[in-house]
């Protein structure tokens, strides 16, 4: 009774619920005991404990990996090796322990007979019931299966079962990823090149698309003609690898831009692009799913239900990124004196909102994604000294983890996933098609956008742009989602071995890139942005960003925050009462220091001086705090913070300066 | 086919893998597109993402319990209410909203038919294939069902959905509560009373495993003469009762210990005894569960049976001592310097002892709980500064979490469990049974030990441990684990009742008692215990401590760590080369401050000096390091430890005095 209970279970789940299998030293007990069961039940109870040791066994493999890949990170960090990041080492490690699992380890199955079946003539249903002898038991739907895997449905067990659910990638894994990338993104940069950043990633993306999209059709039709398609490839197919591949993940490359300290600018086009063009693939992706042409299965073009997927990614766009937005803002605690309480709030706010978005049936990754820029804007003001360190430290470790599983996962892919299609033309086309999309994105639009820029993006920036669009976690995570089909699977194949070489190759060779196209990388901390940063930030400034500037530190931040003047002194008059009861005391004790020790507005400002990090600048505060000369000050002191944050957040290693101490001091 | 490949999930996951549901705003949308498919698959998919929707709709509710549970214990932290405890206050939002699932809602069944059946002659096998004209789908066994339940398998749909899988609560939330509590335990009152914890903790609990199992056993006798009993109930289930029901946990008294400062000695019990009996009683449940006497089903007692499941007991237990102790002594890391990935690989190492115990067929759990114990002896000491902080919050916020989604969960689960069985006589036998139970372990033990402890258990704290015999998250995990049989689903609801009884009656009354029973609670930090603490130790500390403190600190904490002197001044001279390749360069440095500034001992030794918190007792240090001295003084500062740890620990807050000041400051 106990053994049949067990198996209701799926996935990691069930990789994790793996109690009590007896196995190693206790086997001569197990044995003893099993003995008086009857032969049924002992059949299965050994087959649930074989199956629990097995799945402890696979995880155990998992974290073996992430152990030796988080070792062998340090040994590079000590020892300055650049040229190979800690994700493209996870995926080495990962190839290797599949090469394993798929060619060194025999079949294990423990019995291959082919399991037993029944006919129904409805069709497939999500419950079961199985009437054996008067009891009944429930079963669940897990798939459909091929008809040539009937009978090793249960062989090949290790391979089958070191495979996750894809929904895990979505679900467990991107969530913390793409909260802490949101979370990263309060950067003076940012905001400066925020027009810039949403043209690419939205205007990009979508030409992205659909020149891979066209390309890889071209790619397709050329198949059929050589005749090295067998299955069904449809145009819906072809834009469906377009917008997954257009999902870049720069990782590598911004590894080594924070460690060299290469142009703030570069870092935050690049960033920014990337962690919003994750947003705009995943919600493009399943508009093209969603995009139906009325005759069933035609690949013929159908304005109605084009626009139909227009409109659902405009609502599911916009109703993630309102829900995001809004949690972020909601969730400004006062909890101060209680770190813990603060910390494990703000966890729970952060995994709601993703939730939220789903249960509404928009994208939780989005939503997650604007929350989390709005909690680095609003919230982090909130928060205690305490918090503010145990929250990013929190969702530092959670990223590092999942992004490197993610990583040594593909890895192992390659080699444990069954259903790989390697179609060479279509490779080909593919690692072709991504360049000319890539080159397609970047070249005109930068051009475009240099119309409208003062401070235009020179022609080694776009090169660099160009040749920083790696791709990884989320394209894989796409591609994963859905295997069913032909057409699925090649492109996941195909995904994985672009993830593979632009990790590897364009990630090994950005320090050379950067050399060679003259790309200055300033050595220490504070010099050169800094002291351009004034008078940069006049030149560029867009009115737009200005507007909004203006209303975020007069109006949203005073409300949602306790920094930033008290409305009383930004409202009109009339205003009075709501004002004074919207601003929390703690702004007005900040206002007046505010206004009594104006050169020290940055010390004194509560929330602002512990961003600092070690290095503090008071040589800037000058006198009258006009709302433009505020903005320079706090945008350069996130110029500070961009550093010390950066470095930690990507490296999880002190500063720059201190490690270069520590390397010289008797102790390394 | 996408929609085919989604039920592919259980329980929890079941609950995360929600992607694309397109319900509120989409709804329309949806609509619309889903007219052109098929009708079967239709039918299908709007299942998926209705169960979907809904799955995310659970996991929210429990995410907005733990939100409104952390804001309510704010609330009353910032009060000062102290009659209830966050657990037990998590229990009654619980409640409340399982009232609203089960009373509130209505039955939101999408198809009220009972699902197809099958029939097949052999017994239930884990995978069954259902062959639909041609084409195969693949269906996982979830579990035996009741025939009076086939009727509405796809009802009351919201009450099933928000049921865990029993293994959850093992797998994932006892982990990192149970790690963590062993990650506490470095303190100085535990090691003194070693011995009386493993007393009570092995002899105590069985005491009371066979004293309720016993008298248990005579209710369930009682029930069948009055005719209340309706199915089968035998002496091994009365037993697996008594051993369930064992594990005591008393986080609510202890929080109020902490926060009063109540006697060090008395509150090193207390801990020590509980965290060590849930490793007990889960081993002893499961040794229950292996006593199979020869008879099928026969409940008279079996010599060979008994001695089958006490070497069951021992081996389980002990190997998973053995290898929680060694993964927590190999893990000790020397990547200084990169704080991110020290916490990131001490995690790993911690999952990993889990699932390595997991895989041997040992029990995690146990291995969790020695791998915290010898962390947090010499791993500690070995981490970064920023690292050791990093780790003990990490775990704080895990356990903090999962120890209020379980009691959260207990108080749901009394109203949206499907197969209570309250039984008015099991329930006051119950009650009276683990009271007659915990006095037969603590008097008669107290009265044994005393004759061997020279600072003997007094009368009150015998009162005090006799009372704080609360039970919680371990009882409820064992009994939710197999709710299979009758009597198991008896016990259930017996052991939820017990729970929510002594959490809120016995948590809630620790402050009367302990004023009643005259404990005294030393309100501020460092006076009382610290200066008894010198006289105590030597008075107290029997001839076996002492010996294993000199091997520890003479050999194992300078192979394993940093602090503690270099082998080469306590290993013998023959030993010499050997002695000298296992020293750290640290451990040199350390000793050489030692020797030099010998009083400041405490300040100079790296690995000590941050354990301080911010109290430093230099008052202490005397000349003179003989091996005793400076185990006084380590215990001495590990007292301060406990003091500003403990704090922190369970409540989540800055030290008490901190509190007090910041309550008399203009912010509040």
């Amino acid at each position: 009774m106990d053994a049949l209970r067990r198996p209701k279970r799926s996935a990691v789940f069930a990789a994790l619920d793996t109690m009590l299998p007896v196995w190693i030293l206790l086997n001569a007990v197990s044995g003893l005991k099993a003995e008086d069961d009857g032969m049924e039940e002992l059949a299965t109870e050994k087959e649930a404990e074989e199956s629990h040791r097995q799945d402890s066994v696979n995880l155990l493999t998992f974290i073996l990996l992430l152990t030796l890949t988080i070792l062998t990170i340090w040994l590079f960090k000590h020892r300055r090796v650049r040229f190979l990041h800690e994700t493209g080492l996870a995926m080495i490690y990962g190839l290797l322990v599949g090469v394993i699992l798929r060619y060194g380890i025999p079949a294990t199955s423990y019995h291959n007979k082919t399991p037993p079946s029944c006919s129904l003539k409805e069709g497939p249903v999500s419950t079961l019931l199985l009437n054996v002898s008067g009891k009944f038991f429930e079963y669940t739907l897990k798939g459909e299966i091929n008809s040539r895997e009937i009978h090793n449905v249960e062989q090949n067990d290790m391979l089958r079962k070191v495979t996750f659910d894809p929904e895990v990638f979505f679900n467990i894994l991107l969530p913390p990823i793409i909260f802490h990338a949101g979370y990263s993104l309060k950067k003076r940069h940012f905001f400066r090149n925020l027009g810039s950043i949403i043209t690419y990633a939205f205007l990009g993306t979508a030409i992205s698309c659909f020149v891979i999209g066209n390309l890889m059709y071209g790619v397709v039709k050329l198949m059929q003609v050589v005749g090295q398609l067998t299955d069904k490839f449809y145009y819906t197919d072809c834009l469906f690898f377009g917008a997954i591949i257009s999902a870049t993940d720069p990782v590598t490359v911004l590894a080594i831009f924070n460690e060299l300290h290469a142009d703030g600018d570069l870092y935050a086009l690049l960033f920014g692009e990337s962690v919003m063009n994750d947003a705009v693939a995943i919600v493009l992706s399943s508009s093209i799913v969603a995009y139906q042409p009325s005759g069933a299965n035609t690949h013929m073009f159908d304005a109605s239900a084009f626009f139909k997927s227009v409109g659902v990614f405009l609502g599911i766009f916009s109703g993630s990124f309102l829900m995001g937005a809004a949690t972020g803002v909601v969730t400004f605690t006062k909890l101060h004196c209680f770190p813990l309480l603060e910390t494990a709030l703000f966890f729970l706010m952060s995994w709601s909102t993703f939730l939220l978005a789903e249960a509404c049936g928009f994208t939780g990754v989005v939503a997650v994604l604007f929350c989390g820029i709005t909690q680095a804007h609003y919230t982090y003001n909130n928060l205690s000294e305490e918090s503010t360190k145990r929250t990013k430290q929190l969702f530092e470790v959670l990223h590092f983890l999942a992004e490197n599983f993610i990583f040594s996962y593909m890895g192992l892919a390659l080699f444990t996933f069954q259903n790989h299609i390697f179609s060479p033309i279509f490779i080909i086309g593919a690692f072709i098609a991504i360049f000319i999309g890539r080159a397609f994105n970047i070249y005109p639009l930068s051009f475009l956008l240099n119309l409208g820029r003062r401070h235009k993006i020179k022609g080694n920036f776009q090169h660099m742009m160009m040749f920083a669009g790696l791709r990884g976690a989320m394209a894989f995570a796409l591609a994963i989602r859905d295997t069913a089909t032909y057409a699925r699977q090649m492109m996941f194949t195909t995904t994985l071995l672009i993830v593979f070489f632009t990790v590897w190759v364009f990630g090994g060779g950005t320090t050379p890139m950067l050399s060679w196209l003259h790309i200055r990388c300033c050595r220490r901390k504070s010099d050169g942005p800094q002291a351009e940063g004034q008078s940069k930030t006049k030149q560029e400034s867009a009115w737009l960003f200005r507007l909004w500037y203006t209303f975020d530190h007069n109006y949203l931040k005073p409300i949602l925050t306790h920094s930033g003047p008290p409305l009383t002194s930004t409202l009109p008059a009339y205003c009075g009462p709501l004002a004074s009861c919207l601003t929390s005391p703690q702004a007005y004790e900040n206002h007046e220091q505010l206004r009594d020790h104006d050169s020290d507005l940055l010390h004194n400002d509560g929330d602002l001086t512990f961003m600092f990090g070690d290095t503090a600048i008071t040589a800037n505060g000058a006198s009258g705090s006009t709302s433009e000369e505020a903005l320079e000050r706090e945008l350069d002191s996130r110029e500070q913070e961009l550093l010390s944050r950066g470095t930690r957040g990507f490296f999880g290693s002190t500063p720059h300066l201190d490690a270069d101490l520590r390397q010289h001091s008797p102790k390394h």
